[in-house]
């Protein structure tokens, strides 16, 4: 099952203004009043652990065209977006460090997202503006100390991210923070593909293509510390609750270390393809 | 005025759980109902404007003895928690590193968020549990690229933070955020004081003691990215919001810098003192 979240027209009616739906045929399938005053967005529906109640919906539930709703990022409001750094060998050698044995872990904060068709906005402050494509993965179960075995239990789904970089501001200080979460710099979409379609996170192809030129491909068995891995690791220092998001590296290829350095730029077109969930599509703008 | 939040015995009657009211004489004055419906949680509070009102309401509010009720950490749920590392001289030196033109930022999760009173908690997997005390900046006003003159209009009020560090997890990598926000290590209380009775956040006293013994003293005017030019950083990267947290940093003193090291064990107590805030107290235990 594909699940996206998108905008209501009823705004505030105490749903945070929050639809969400199934994705089938290119048409939404509207769960948002099946499960009024149960689940509250994408987030509440996963907490409230109603996905297979939500596949049985699908059937009744009312229809819309993909191109009329307003699609929010996958999970508009996670209560943590955890991001890993340097987790394929060829990114870690073109950025001259070296592999570590855990994973380098930064935040990105939730209000720093756009959906997929939104525009990736490049800030006044910069013009070093850089594409991540990235596999997302999804928490469907809250869990703490999980294990590597379990981990893979606790994943609700999987989706494409572009982890739009600033990259002076990145590198203003050791800590990767202020570059990774300048507003309208991560895109998250198109939808949730939902983890029974993918048993195999370590499985997928992964293509980042700018202006339709292919700038990033790896496969996501490359992982340096693999999905479960991450979890487990995670899992350790906090819970992880339903909803939030593990953002899990990107590969080789950025443009920051390309000679001369790409850099993404206001009228260009930004493409994360990963197999089994889609194409994540987002123009780019300047900051107003 | 004083704010605190705490725990209503309500519980998810709409409002999250969350009261929020005033102190006074050792006493809570209970603004929760007053608000009803128009401010969920002390966030809420602020978000809605409605400081002015709240000082007004405290009159004919009920009172409760500050022991009767659950502390919460003063905004138990702030959109972001942005931490500032090595942002006094005498801590960079400790440490061994140099001064950055701009501040080294990285984030703190939520749930890693205790209060005063409550059990700071040193995980199974350290036994290098260190305090860092730090003044908290909190948010009162919605704002992007907001100048440094007009920063501190910006903030509602200020309180004590123990940003309690895992050391060797913060060390895995380059990148602090995992050895920053294990579960039940940010203490933040006791409460917020608004930012009327401090005009001047460069104008404290701060110090940390651990068992009565005092292990960081300093003025906050030595740190070297003040309040006004953090509040302007940060809201250049995204909007900073009603109830966001600026941790801005500790200084020199830590345990981990000590020879030998210092470390918060079970049984301890530890404090965090600032001048016309108040104390934060804390004992410690161990994960279960």
């Amino acid at each position: 099952m594909k699940l996206v979240s998108f905008r209501t027209e009823s705004g505030k009616a105490g749903n945070g203004g929050q639809g969400f739906g199934a994705v089938e045929d290119g048409m939404v399938v509207d769960l948002t009043a099946h499960f009024a005053g149960r689940a509250t967005g994408l987030r509440g529906l996963l907490a409230a652990g109603l996905l297979d109640e939500a596949r049985r919906a699908v059937a009744d539930a009312p229809r819309r065209t993909l191109d009329s709703v307003a699609l929010l990022p996958v999970i508009p409001d996670p209560d943590k977006i955890v991001c890993v750094g340097l987790n394929y060998r060829d990114h870690v050698a073109e950025t001259g460090r070296t592999v570590t044995e855990n994973p380098a872990l930064f935040a990105r904060f939730a209000g720093s997202q756009v959906a997929h068709g939104q525009p990736m906005v490049r800030p006044r402050v910069s013009d070093r503006f850089d594409y991540e494509g990235e596999l997302a993965v999804v928490i469907g179960k809250e869990g703490r100390h999980v294990t590597e075995a379990q981990a893979l239990s606790h994943v609700a789904g999987y989706a494409c991210y572009n982890e739009g970089s600033v990259r002076d501001w990145q590198l203003h200080t050791s800590q990767f923070l202020p570059g990774k979460t300048f507003a309208g710099t991560g895109a998250f979409g198109p939808w949730l593909v939902t983890a029974d379609e993918i048993p195999d996170p370590a499985a997928l192809t992964l293509e980042t293509r700018l202006n339709g030129e292919v700038v990033q491909r790896t496969t996501t068995d490359l992982m340096i510390t693999p999905v479960p891995r991450l979890i487990a690791y995670i899992s350790t220092i906090l819970p992880l609750l339903p909803g939030d998001v593990i953002v899990s590296g990107t590969p080789g290829g950025v443009g920051a270390k390309r000679n001369p350095p790409l850099w993404m730029r206001p009228g260009d077109t930004v493409e994360v393809e990963i197999s089994r969930i889609g194409v994540l599509r987002n123009p780019v703008v300047a900051e107003e």
